[in-house]
């Protein structure tokens, strides 16, 4: 896809040392392990600047085993989402080289070590403390990209001299993570008071009229702050992959 | 259906005064003026302590006529709601002893002099410039109710200062009318701050995810903050009702 | 948040009493207890007139005991809602100076006595027997404000002369908590027979179109009884919050 | 389709009156009348003891009138519904045997008299006066199906007094139609009060959480008064056709 | 309510057999057994032509108890609706007089012999295998009001030539109810076929788009078919209901 | 995209006759027109075997004269659908070598002849007259295409027997298009009764709880007719589109 | 159904070989078994070319015996869909004739060998793992009509180089499967790509703002590739189903 | 809000140049104009870094000529979103020192000169040519900011060769914009071939299913492409500001 790579594989079969061929084939298959249920993309961490993510709870076990062994043997690093601690602590016990996280439901394994970013801590926020296990899914997996962060929670705007009391922390961040449930309302707060960039996560605290998280949803989509960008309910992993893209902007060359 | 009222029928009909056939009709007819599209109320003020409202939008001209004629014969004072510029000029034509309110939409016609309430004003606060139409028709029916009311406008959220500029005012307030649209967070924010009751309207006010008002009104049914109730989208008159509801118990004997 | 505190501040920085980093501390964090996973408000009662509520279901056990330690610390009341019995009887045993109530999920514990309300009974009226666990949650909840209530269960309007059968007790009442699934329909009847404020409760009971008690939910919000208000599905607490609310405004000064 | 008629064409074809590819022609083009754009039904009065009838929305003027004529020359009655003033009148216009109800949208023409039904009047009762032109579909269909109706419009629930005063009406009826929006919670009450069939029809009047009639539709599925019967948002027809059904099995042999 | 019943009452004060106040209080628990949890309409019977009609889910079994016993010594029949096997018969164990009927969810206790009505057997239909216990709800409920069933399960539109190996026998009946879920569509083609009155019952059968019952539900109330009524997803009890009020109908005086 | 252009365009510059830069460049601008508002694709005609098609709606008309103009020039058949008749002449007009027909709403520029199918006409049924339209648009698409279509309008599921009239001719097709609003019950039915290949397309005929053609739509995907498979509400084009791809699979080489 | 079926029918009547009552009764039961809670067709095969097919969640295990054994008499093939391993596993010890397939939740019983179709496999592609299931669903049903597969898994868009890897083969299928959860991309960019026939399976795989499959569901009806149809969520049957009716035109005489 | 700025005004307090009281007021009242219908905030592009943006379709011309006066003698900046041509234009006859633009909707006014910045252009991307208003919307709103753009439009993924074309120039940019109606699909798509931050855009392109935008909405949301974030449908502002957060980022100190 990468048009530097194409150029790449014409140059080498005008040099003759690929046959076209070859070279279809070469494209097609380049950098993927194919395991009949899945296929890996062995080559992420070059174009995507980040390990190998595997979203969990819709393998059975022992593809996740799988998955883990040949990304290892890659010597890539790989993270696995939303698993239960059930499942966790299994897998850790086949395998224990990776690591379990229950407060995130992540588990993760590091080939390589993972090079710490200079930039200043995230900031992640939540409005309550139903909010927490989204928030830790985020942190962790800033954590495991090089980011530091720094966790406030149970900030919410009902009682707003909590959002006060840590606003200093909030805005010293190169960017910000609202997590909130119920009716969703922290982020348009946040939002003006705080010039970076700031990803909402809406989650599935609530019940009622909280539909889930759609409500919580639907109000940040309309958030009277102008620039807050939103990810899928429950989605702590996404707004984390979100802030990695966007402060690789800033550290990039 | 007032047991003291039937309680008096019943005495009448024990002292010979009535037969029992006349004091079943009479129940059935108890103060009511059957037009044919319609069956109004002529004692509504003595049981509800309001005058007579009309919900516009589904009436022809006609029969608002002939509806506001009926109640003026009664001594009573009326309102009519939700009507265009367009249609309430053209009532006040025709009827001259009315008084239309393009601001709100309301048209009025006052037989009796209202009673001004001793009351502090009560607090009509806007999230934005947009939701005044649906503030205007909440303070102009509790105007007609005789209460006096204060309007805060734009104090939205995104620029939370807005609402600290003003938070005095809504503080002295018996009770306070949040309108709002988009993600209607603003009664979130208010009812943390004020412990007086608290009416959240939602409006249609936004686009998109706004969904006409329905995300106003389900971020406002989940609010974090306790206590805040919640009438229909853009119903500013069902605040100002429930408004004079709340005032009539501090008031009552 | 509050002028009047903020200007204290001033004052005493004003006096020499504070430096002014000292009074930005102070203002940033005043009156809170941070535990990590919660920032509680230790003088809640001072500014909203009742006692710190907890919502139960987003919380562990261990979050909920250190949450209960640290109010009693600061003298002040505490409520849990929406616990299970299972977790109720649990926290109970870890902390015996807590009552857990199961007909209405509420676990509590005074610090300090309630003062009792002077007003008449709030009437807290159900369409059906299925309503009665969300009656509970706002009549314990109005108890632990110091409120007396008048329970008034199954007078549905598919049978209307049970209603009548209650109604003077219903017009007796300061305010009236109405709560009822399926339809939804006993808050408009009620709402046209009273003139008290009237806080309508959806519940989930129902099924198929019930929708979980979005069908009640709509239903209240478009009532044809002027001046009714609604709160989230099934939220007995709220809807006794929102009664509080108003009453203090009647007791007010 | 009708075992009988069927029972008839094998008769006939055993008799040589008929040979088998006939009777398979004469089966499928069965009292059709074959219009290219539409399929005509000459024969449904027999089968189903009504006339005709098209719904007009969706249909151009050219077609209306040929489909008119071609009923007319079958000595077959026609109703069109849902017809706009303008349209209704131009169509009167170009042929003149036709009526126009504007009230009801309804357009007919009657080939044949209509024999008047001996059963007593069908009450069609109102929530407020915006339902009344779906009651007036209801009652100019039922009226030229031979039925007579008693209308009541306007005794909604939220001054259930008023509905009392016309009761004795609605328990004379030998089915009941009743109309309403917003929260539609008039046939709940009507159903606990009378025994005879009701019919609901949910309206599309009201805003907002009304979500154009799909409140009160809901509403009126979940009443928790047993046996009640709902058709589709403002199809006063269709609750009509529903009676019609219901009356004619009294009045069956 | 029943305006026979309180000319009556009138006159008894009118005659001094009753002071004005005992007439208010006896118009008020006229008929009712108050259980604190629940009131019972002692009389329906009377008024409705029905048993008292219990929903099962949302109450404890000691409510049963209590509730069968009371109607038990008011010498009423009572049904249950909705209980699982489990429930049923624990209830059977703790109340012998009592029947449970697994296939249709359904408790009953015959204090009086039920009359059989002369009238030919209801039709009841359904498109599928999956909607046999909606259907069996319906029956059972139907024989306990006297009426016979005959019920034909599985003619669903999918091979239409189930349906019409079956029509002569819903040709017959006086009243059809269909029970159906996924799209729904068997009470069209019905409705086209029989002219007898059709009462539609939407089923939760089905996945994905089925939407629990709503698409079927959806589908019903926009039948092409006109005339056919709806009831609620899953509700078999009321399409019985219904059944009962027409059929009522037709035997009446 | 296609890997034998792919290996070619290798081969190319394995011979020396492309520059690896000249590759990639033409690899990425293959066969495209770049209109700055648009990107057209010059060799649809042989990658899928049909002409370029535009969507209409949101498009200037200056927009949809360039488009046209280009497409031609290069020599390719285009269709344009969704258009006004005021837009379609209008563009007439403008063009005169362009055709638009208003029935179906498509207008079309025939540079090259189209060659006929020999395949038997496609069947294209409707519900109802409403259905018209869109069974015009799938009918011209198909025709546009090179197809024979046989259409049969009317044949809705109430009247069941319209559809038997016509059954042997629908049976006749090599692949069906059945086109229904409101509940969308015919595609069960012919799904049945047929075992060609079936495209269910739901039109937003009807009115209340049709919402738009989404009930209809609903109903189709859950339809209890294996095999059926559906397109977007009110997509004529669409469902020839298919069509279209499942004829060339029987013609394919 | 059949007019052929009926000439035949008509014929001999006509010829004296049966009594025009014995013809009706017959064509009213022509090839179906009357199993009480099921009519089963037992000619399907002949009507539609493939086996009967029951849908197993709404049975009884005693019922779903009761079909096998009735099929298997009349010497047809069978499949049940949708059976839990638990419930799979059951049958096949109950009758050690059938097979059950866990990855499918398919059981299957052949009494007759299936002719295997000279037809190239068909191409199922799933965007994700956890899409498998559903694939499989798909392509076992195909087997057991005679088709074979070439399924391909986990080629989502986000990472299109894997699509590209394997487009060859997809290219070669003369119909294409494409399941997909979360956004249901993947047909869009399939459809473009080839021109053979697609059916898009939407799945309930995601999380938040997937509700269960339905933006899916509703990305692939509105997806931009003309021509792609849709079948129901996680309905990979009947997707096969649809397959079987295209390549069957194919096949046909 | 900001606490150096509230250190400040203690300091000044401390320092005797300012009584509380003036503190408090000036709290309040800091940096806003007051203009009765709106409350200006004259200090935004300190705050912010962004000129005032007023929401334009829900204000009055008179309250928009107001707004820009205000804000004009304050020498901010200015932009009024979504204003018709026709309100554009008088506008800018009102008051010709502002311009409007009818490709996005935007009027603005430049009272001082916008520094422009030197990051690369940002990349704004559209799947169709019905998305291009929305595109322009942030395209000219980027520029208003002081940043380059680079629109590449009609780009979607049903041939996916058009977005290759491109996809070089997509690569070079530091922030990337999708817009795309319909499914939604094209930000998945480029959320695998590109590292930066993507915002994506959902518009209400389409018709049926993909009512009014919420299906390329969800799909966005649900997009299998980690750390894509989305804005509300139609939002090409709201996209622009977050892209103008993320790359002050990068620009900040």
């Amino acid at each position: 896809m990468d048009p530097t790579a194409l150029q790449d594989l014409f140059e080498r079969v005008r040099r003759g040392e690929l046959s076209s061929e070859q070279a279809v084939a070469s494209l097609a298959g380049l950098g993927q392990a194919e395991l009949g249920f899945a296929r890996l993309d062995l080559e992420r961490r070059e174009r995507q600047g980040v390990p190998e993510v595997i979203y969990g709870p819709s393998k059975t076990e022992e593809q996740l085993i799988r998955l883990l062994e040949t990304l290892a043997q890659a010597g890539q690093n790989v993270m696995v989402t939303r698993l239960t601690p059930e499942v966790g602590r299994r897998l850790v016990e086949l395998r224990p080289s990776s690591h379990y996280d229950a407060d995130s439901g992540l588990l993760y394994e590091e080939s390589q070590p993972v090079a710490r970013r200079t930039v200043a801590p995230v900031a992640i926020v939540t409005a309550g403390t139903g909010d927490i296990p989204v928030a830790r899914e985020a942190s962790r997996t800033l954590e495991l990209l090089g980011f530091a962060t720094d966790c406030l929670f149970d900030v919410g705007v009902a009682g707003i001299h909590r959002l006060f009391a840590v606003l200093e922390r909030i805005q010293r961040a190169p960017a910000v993570i609202v997590v909130a449930g119920m009716e969703g309302a922290l982020p348009s707060v946040v939002g003006g008071l705080v010039s970076a960039p700031i990803v909402a996560v809406p989650t599935s605290v609530g019940y009622g009229a909280a539909f889930g998280g759609a409500t919580a949803l639907m109000g940040m989509l309309t958030s009277c702050a102008a620039g807050v960008v939103v990810v899928n309910i429950d989605n702590g992993f996404g707004a984390a992959m979100a802030v990695a893209r966007i402060l690789d902007v800033k550290a990039g060359p």
